[in-house]
């Protein structure tokens, strides 16, 4: 048995690399399946409105057409046809009112997807206007009230919600509490304060949302098979069930590979219309959204975010107060818990006594807000990492300097009282200020062009309480199939838990294979989201490993050989006679965690923190506000990389994610409807957006508790790209921005502005 | 909890019932997948023969032709392209010979599946024919060798096989002897002796072979998933990667419904050769048999069987000797274990001191011959059985007194030596005695119609030594998913290990699921065949579902919570603070056994005997030999029966389907040619065929080392159909069958023999 060839923290090849470049990789687009039909849904037009009257005549009327269902439809089958992780708040097709511009209000089932198209355009609703909110600061205030009443979904046993929902925008308001502030601002040397805001932009992954919803077995009692492009199967399972009353085990959800997620593709997106068209059409549907409607699925959180500081006179902060809307759109999706999740964490990655943190959901009538990849913590650490660098302008302290003397240390309580454990900070930020050669001049640029550079720094708690389990099945011939419902989407995940496989049982990695997800077989994980599954599906895929293993010794002992010295065929050949059996080795993981308190306070707020850090160089046209990043350095702690190939391009990703985000990417609305509803008119970044030089790096850290010392990953690189570039151009000009995105614009109206001569229409 | 209400020896409905008439149940055949490819097949026309030259040209000329592949050409791939479960012996396209009839010999693909059958029809083979056997007895002395070389598989380790296989056509022979039979025969009072013959017949599954291969990942280091219509995932998974020299883990073998499998999609069957096209071609293939070309399949062994008995005056049987011919066609596929697996009970359920048995496997230039629901015991049955009758008449004692005080009792040696435990002989025979009210007076009829009664029992061993193993997965809302390779081919096993699931876990049927076989998921199994789904797999789902209450029980005190008296979704929220986790029972099977020794002697030849006897009752018309069966009555022993209805509808179905083979089914062969290759020429039974009074009873038993006292029951019902209907025929008109089908024709011929004017070709 030639075991023990280590496979941890080297640079394999991904398992699917070549599925996927030779095009055989499924996806749920490609799926056809016998007597499928299309649906094409029909929107609203409206951003706020009581639905009047919906007239399909013309739909279902036209040729090859084989249904067409509207809200109603839907009652007669489910009596309260309302999803959402937070809240059941959100219709399958829309219910007496619509809330947002883009809602589906019908559907058109037919054969030919084309045909499905031209009907829904025949469709004509009239609506009853309503008053609109768009604005999250407004929205706490504003008459016009997106929901009535609301029914909170009891699925996160520690999210608290408020009492009475009647009446009000706000879903969710966190407030954490430590110290004193009041009474440190009144005693600081300087008090600062800033407002920030963020933009709404989306995920856009390249494979648009898509489920093929099968009927199975018997109609009578209802059994449905669900081919979803989802990051959450366990959960589509169990909403979906819930919808039509069924145990969990009539709903399978099949994953195959994803072609991106990054938050969108979490909870019920695309399969509760899917499952409840096959139900009532009897055939196999496939809702398959076009790159348009996917501006219409699921955002990320616009947010206004007020920031104060009290300092002392050489840079130490001794109090600071958030203040957090998140724009939450029409539904609420998880953004209660971004609220609070993310929420805690506003106050940034310093070592501050006195912290006030109010962070509010709010509705509004824009698309729904979700989980986008950093789950709310880019739009934290714009704030406060501008803030920062404000704060050293203002003090006349080097940024860096300022940086390390607030920094939170190893063993030091977080805002929550929660104990630093592993977090990197230092290292990271050091790393990083090498990298920058940081204490060598920097050129400025001359003429013109002014040159300039900034840093920024970030932390994320990972999400808590969550269960992972996973199966490693070990066949008579030595090689291995592991059971995971964690979803590779792209982050290689397969490989990454191949590779703990291989480490633990010690066979190869063409040995291994890695079951997709199917609910009718691979045992539940909460989702694949918040950078989660290395660590948590991790220890549960090395404790099945490790499960497995222990069997395989035990088979051996029990007919006399050495599992140390035997190829695994010949242990099974004795033991079974021929090459027969299996071993089955079982894992399970949920990490410990304390539920805050009402002042926000906890003990153990998270099972392991990420940090992340972006260093940008910057060069800008001080005459037009052109400006381009020509450097951008990021830095992690994944704790022990288990794949460092893939924890590179998991850092590049986001990087380059973000720097869409930062730079060019913002959802235009005109009375809530998006006007760039296009690849062509919304602009996520291409290869020649990508700075020259781009250096991404994980520090050499130990996540002592995670699986083989690693902890997740894919949102790291998120962290600190928009304030580093933001500090970089006050650097660079002496102008700042607190608005993303960062455009020459913006910068051309900072220097108008700051030149004494500003815009008309600033 | 409302757990503990008993589902076992309920007659639930069957899970797939729904599906299966609504036409929503998947089959291999309806399975399209983007770009797949139907492989169509050009045949053998000689008997043997050593090919000279295959000429594809015009195939491969022909539009919409995507390729055209002969042995050759697969000899290319993979060096040695043979393969087999006892020899590999078959390749899978023929190679330097042909053996039989209806071989591949070439294949064509093309996205139409009517191209690729026009354009083999164009093929042109060339062949030097060589001398060709088709007779079983014949085949021990022929001059024309089917095979000059073989290689044993070494698959079965208590498969003896004879050292030099050159030259023979003897693949395998097996010899049992017990006491000394000639000593028994010279003082024995009587010596009787008769030879027997059955014909070739099929299994003809409605739902012919079909097998779709699809090349999977990456095409360098090559894989494959295989959509299969196979009873054997397990076996198919493992002969396909070692055909490849890839680890199992490349290959993976999916089986939906089954229409049929009766033992012919048992091992490889069609997947070789959809493998081999798929990875040839890197195209997904379809290769989908037509009826018609199930003939050229695998088949029913036809047999010789002389039997020589030793009686005393009373009737006692003292000596017993047979010998077997099994006619294997021209590839051995399991044929060798069927010469022995069945040949050990040649001499019957009959407790006879001396008893010597010769069984031999044998080559011959037919269509393959190998496992057919029964694996030979129907051969032997029709021998001993009517041998029994011919006994008792020339003795003048009754059939029943006669079998009475011959039965093997509880505890007795079989003829291996074994104790027979557990099997109800003598209640089967007795609840027979009775429904047939053999004690009371019978009508023979009058003029020309004359009437007779027959009866006839027989016995069967189970297979060993195999492994079962099966995974029962708990979800927290507390539905449970069995994973377990048994394939449901319309024997109701989905059904059947469900209720064992629930019995054990007090979960409702509606909330189990039952994951079809998936070799990447499904755990290992031997196989679905043999009877022994319901005691092997049956043995390792109750444990497997044990080992989950058992878990659940520690969860539930972990708590602090009665897993007695609380809900399962109760106890999983507790633990893990939402509805989410697993609890993962594993549960194995391997059956104790001895291989028989140099003289076919065991103490542990099989896990559990399975009985069948069946009696009938006939109206024969004594001028022309038309007969109908009337009456038949068919008593199994099944221990206790999981679900009594689907009990009923498997012994009805093996009756059935031996009622075929009994009266009406015969492959007719032209020089190896089968000349009935259609349903139109070979006469399965229809409704029509059935007798009038049909009764099917499943005595009430228990097999003690069974789970829940179950047993199998897939093959009881056809045991004793043959020779009961034959003894009536003797009862009737006192004349005697000894070759089957039992037609009009020969009981008019061997009338006319008896009455002094035979025919003038008998």
């Amino acid at each position: 048995m030639t075991r023990h060839t280590s496979t941890i923290g080297r640079s394999l090849p991904r398992l699917e690399a070549r599925a996927k470049v030779t095009g055989r990789a499924e996806y749920v687009h490609n799926l056809r399946v016998p007597g499928m039909l299309h649906a094409k849904v029909f929107r609203s037009s409206v951003a706020h409105g009581r639905i009047r009257a919906i007239d399909v005549a013309a739909a279902r009327a036209m040729p090859g057409v084989f249904a067409v269902y509207t809200g109603e439809d839907i009652r007669k089958m489910i009596a309260e046809p309302y999803y959402g992780p937070a809240f059941h708040d959100q219709p399958i097709l829309a219910l007496d009112k619509v809330r947002h511009v883009g809602e589906p209000v019908a559907v058109v089932l037919a054969a030919d997807a084309h045909v499905a198209d031209n009907a829904a355009q025949t469709i004509v609703a009239e609506y009853d206007e309503l008053p609109a909110v768009y604005d999250e600061v407004e929205a706490m205030t504003s008459r016009a009230v997106v929901h009535e009443v609301l029914k909170p979904a009891g699925t996160f046993a520690d999210l608290k919600y408020l009492k009475d929902k009647r009446d009000t925008n706000i879903a969710l308001d966190f407030h954490l509490r430590r110290g004193d502030v009041a009474k440190a601002f009144a005693e600081a040397d300087h008090v600062f304060e800033h407002t920030f805001h963020t933009q709404q932009v989306l995920h856009l992954p390249l494979e648009p949302f898509a489920c093929v919803a099968e009927p199975s077995g018997d109609p009578a009692s209802g059994a449905l098979t669900l081919h979803s492009s989802t990051q959450s199967p366990s959960f589509v399972r169990s909403e979906i069930a819930r919808l039509f009353g069924w145990p969990d085990n009539r709903v399978r959800v099949k994953v195959p590979y994803l072609g991106g997620g990054f938050g969108a593709k979490v909870y019920v997106k695309s399969e509760a219309l899917a499952a409840v068209c096959a139900m009532l059409a009897c055939r196999p549907v496939k809702y398959a959204l076009t790159m348009e409607e996917q501006f219409y699925m699921i955002t990320k959180h616009a947010t206004t975010l007020r920031i104060k500081s009290g300092v002392a006179r050489d840079g130490r902060i001794s109090a600071r107060e958030c203040e957090v809307w998140w724009n939450g759109g029409a539904y609420a999706d998880i953004g209660p818990r971004v609220t609070q999740k993310s929420g805690f964490t506003a106050a940034g990655p310093y070592d501050i006594d006195n912290v006030h943190i109010d962070s509010y959901a709010l509705y509004t009538n824009l698309p729904p807000a979700g989980a986008l990849r950093g789950f709310g913590i880019p739009q934290l650490v714009w704030a406060y990492e501008s803030h920062t660098d404000m704060i050293a302008r203002e003090l006349k302290i080097d940024p860096l300097a300022l940086r390390r003397k607030n920094l939170l240390r190893e063993g030091r309580p977080q805002a929550t009282g929660t104990p630093m454990r592993d977090a990197a900070l230092d290292l990271v930020l050091e790393r990083l200020a090498a990298r920058m050669q940081w204490d060598r001049p920097f050129d400025k640029g001359s003429g013109t062009i002014k040159r300039g550079r900034g840093i920024a720094i970030g932390f994320k708690a990972s999400i808590s309480p969550t269960t992972s389990m996973a199966i490693v099945n070990l066949a008579a011939d030595g090689s291995c199939s592991l059971y995971s419902s964690t979803v590779d989407m792209g982050q290689g995940s397969d490989t990454a838990m191949a590779q703990m496989v291989s480490e633990v049982m010690g066979v190869p990695m063409e040995k291994i294979t890695v079951v997709h997800p199917d609910t009718d077989v691979t045992p539940y994980d909460m989702a694949t989201l918040g950078s989660r599954s290395t660590y948590h599906m991790g220890h549960a895929v090395k404790n099945a490993a490790e499960d497995a293993r222990d069997k395989l010794y035990a088979l051996a002992r029990d007919v006399g050989l050495s599992a140390e010295t035997t190829p695994i065929p010949e242990i099974f050949r004795k033991k079974y006679g021929m090459l027969a059996g299996n071993i089955v080795g079982i894992g399970s993981f949920i990490p410990p965690y304390t539920p805050p308190d009402a002042k926000g306070q906890t003990d153990n707020a998270t099972p392991f923190w990420m940090i992340g850090a972006t260093g940008a160089e910057i060069e800008v046209d001080a005459e037009t506000g052109e400006f381009r990043v020509t450097r951008l350095v990021n830095l992690v702690d994944v704790g022990k990389a288990i794949n460092p190939a893939i924890v590179e391009t998991q850092i590049s990703g986001a990087t380059v994610m973000q720097l869409g985000f930062t730079l060019t990417e913002r959802m235009e609305f005109q009375a809530g409807q998006v006007t760039n509803a296009s690849l062509a008119h919304y602009k996520i970044p291409g290869m020649r957006d990508i700075p020259r030089v781009m250096e991404n790096e994980a520090v050499d850290a130990n996540q002592k508790s995670g699986p083989f010392g690693a902890k997740g990953v894919g949102e790291s690189g998120t962290f600190g790209v928009s304030p580093a570039i933001a500090n970089a151009i006050d650097d660079a000009v002496g102008v700042r921005l607190t608005r993303l995105p960062l455009t020459a614009e913006a910068v051309y109206r900072a220097l108008r502005a700051k030149a004494g001569s500003p815009l008309k229409d600033d």
